[in-house]
């Protein structure tokens, strides 16, 4: 059942949405459902190709791809009132990979079936633009990654992501394993252990079981 | 001056080219000029946002970024018939890198003026199907990239990229430096002439001066 903040979210984030007519709001409406997982759980896997388009109420979804092999990189993450278009490539020609999401807090969404959405994105010209804006944003993000793994040393690719986890977490102390590290950053643990190490001894980083504190945000960010 | 065989150029590579009334194509042809570059020439750099839609009549382009310090990455390569939209990213929201082109052969290219490919494109919903159906497929271009880079070993990297190479070159034997390696794959130099030494070695490849031959195509089939 949707909420009327529901309603609101829909509005504020569907630039499109006050330009349709009642008919095709109804047509997203009856498309839309509301549900919630919790913090670790897949959303979204590259088998299943079309969950829908996704938009975050509250919470918090990792977007990253899988190899063969099990080897992971973040490409991006959504937050609050982020929608989320790879959910839904099965929409855009010419999007030949996939994608895994994953929520990283408890996260509430909204998702949009892909056949409402195509339904209505058929004859609304405004519904594909933001599509295609969605598409063009979100290669923009792979590009950086793109940019980050070719031209950027490893630690200060490390001393750049220890910095955005603190701003995202809000605080300088936070939980993270260097497993998920290596998985944001598309390497083996072994090196992001290595390379934390040295941080530590130039005493940039505290470690401890579970968790970082950067003790020198200065010497972090003179890395990057 | 445009020839016959640009028009046909026109009309067969772009696909809403038959649907455009007769005032949309003229202004398209009013901004369509034909040039050749000789090869090894820059036909677009970051700086210069919107060359404009790069229609490649005959010839072979290099898509590629660069990093500050002179590091390079190819992203993709445009052959005959190919049409490049990144030259013309100030058309597209959202875009938020530019690329770098350069001519590996001598290339014959129409190029529309953002201008007139924007001033049709704003009201005929076909040229922007096709405008953004070219940004999806460059999107799934550099996912591929972002795929070998992180998930394949350099041996399996280097290995596609002479098989590659060779298949482009139509022979076994093609020119090549390992600089020009090491810039299409966003690595050293030494990386790749230590791994090619490696490949001739284990009787692979047969290393000549400005030039390699595959010598064992299953071979370095086995290892991709």
């Amino acid at each position: 059942m949707l909420e009327q903040q529901d309603f609101q979210a829909l509005q504020e984030n569907f630039p499109f949405w006050d330009g349709l007519d009642d008919r095709e709001k109804q047509i997203i409406l009856d498309g839309t459902i509301r549900f919630t997982h919790d913090k670790g759980a897949i959303v979204h896997e590259d088998r299943n190709k079309c969950t829908g388009m996704l938009m975050v109420v509250s919470g918090q979804l990792r977007i990253y791809i899988i190899s063969e092999s099990g080897k992971e990189i973040t490409l991006y993450r959504l937050f609050d009132r982020d929608v989320c278009v790879l959910s839904a490539s099965c929409l855009i020609r010419n999007i030949t990979f996939d994608v895994h999401i994953q929520a990283e807090r408890k996260t509430t969404m909204l998702r949009v079936t892909t056949d409402s959405y195509q339904e209505v994105g058929k004859t609304n010209t405004q519904v594909q633009d933001f599509t295609n804006q969605l598409v063009s944003s979100r290669f923009s993000d792979v590009m950086w990654v793109v940019e980050q793994v070719v031209f950027m040393s490893f630690d200060r690719r490390l001393a750049m992501h220890l910095l955005e986890t603190a701003a995202i977490a809000g605080d300088d102390s936070f939980s993270i394993t260097h497993d998920a590290i290596a998985r944001d950053l598309g390497t083996a643990r072994e090196v992001v252990t290595r390379m934390l190490s040295r941080f530590q001894e130039d005493h940039l980083v505290k470690l401890s079981r579970g968790g970082i504190t950067l003790l020198d945000r200065e010497g972090l960010y003179a890395l990057t």
